[in-house]
């Protein structure tokens, strides 16, 4: 029998007692993750990612606002590095001195910039990205592109839930990234959830 | 000799080492507090304003998107209570089942809304409202107000760096809140920061 990491044991028993499916792409998780945060959860999720990607060299932990950035501080106070989130902004506020790259919210159904103050990453930097979703990419796409014009290495990119099911993960495999997800749901709709690596899916109790 | 808090004395410390005074009212420290983030600094002040009000009893954490959530998240952490970030909003975009207040960012020098799920917060609560700066208090007056949509009570309000010659704190303390700060800033300009409780006010190191 696998025995998983307590991490990815507690997140998933969250997701299934607090998770609100809504149609067959959306998962309300904000009880303990992006609206009120259990703090202990994800202090043992940003561990478990800082563990995975130990081996990687990062520099510097990087996120983007607001989400991601709980994870992202306990990935990088586990790995001793600054954390850096970057800012969302409407194109026509980013600065002189920023690097930055348009990003699509397909939640929103709207277009922002994530930028980044040119004066704190450099070529000598190796950035690990984190978030807490990985659904379309396009938060992790721009922060690639913010890592390219600076010229910085990527360590990889580590995520709290993946949803499998979209394309994302597999996108950015392909590109050949390292992509450590503690929480990948192959399949939802309301009422069931199956998470990936299980051998039997069966109805789950997330509500509706 | 009065003997600082070790968190207290990193802040200054750092503050005087990395930030640049802007005007008259502008302190930029976004080398390690609020767009890089030194996260072994943050945890310090976290857990310290955490002690402060180990008294207080409160059963929730409570911040704004986005540079409020890491020294929330630590103090969250340090009292064992969940952190609940509240979302900025277009008021446009408010959606039913929430409180929300106006505020004003006198940086942007533009309006928006503080938004929470009515289900995260109840008269069971009290709140401890925790932020990275404390200036004209706008911020801090939208989460008061949510707080009494919600019927929740107060337990005290927590900041990183408050600027002392600007209204909010004095505002806050002659409302009856318990306000800590563990940075007042008394006086600043190009090149000189002046710190509340200093006996020898002296030119300081910070650069411009």
């Amino acid at each position: 029998m696998i025995q998983l990491p307590d991490a990815v044991r507690d997140l998933r028993a969250r997701i299934l007692a607090e998770g609100e499916v809504i149609g067959t792409d959306i998962l309300k998780i904000d009880s303990f993750l992006n609206h009120q945060v259990d703090v202990r959860l994800l202090e043992d999720a940003g561990t478990e990612l800082a563990r995975r990607f130990a081996h990687a060299g990062a520099t510097k932990v990087i996120t983007v606002e607001a989400s991601g950035i709980v994870p992202a501080a306990f990935t990088a106070r586990a790995l001793g590095v600054p954390l850096l989130f970057a800012k969302k902004a409407l194109p026509s506020t980013i600065r002189e001195g920023f690097f930055s790259s348009e990003v699509r919210s397909f939640t929103k159904n709207r277009t922002f910039d994530v930028a980044v103050s040119g004066r704190l990453i450099s070529p000598a930097d190796c950035l690990l990205i984190v978030d807490d979703f990985l659904a379309h990419g396009s938060t992790v796409q721009g922060l690639l592109h913010v890592a390219q014009q600076a010229g910085a290495q990527v360590a990889g990119v580590g995520i709290v839930v993946e949803k499998g099911f979209q394309s994302a993960g597999a996108a950015l495999r392909a590109q050949g990234l390292e992509v450590v997800s503690l929480v990948v749901i192959e399949e939802m709709r309301e009422g069931y959830i199956r998470f990936a690596e299980e051998a039997a899916p069966e109805l789950r109790s997330a509500r509706r």
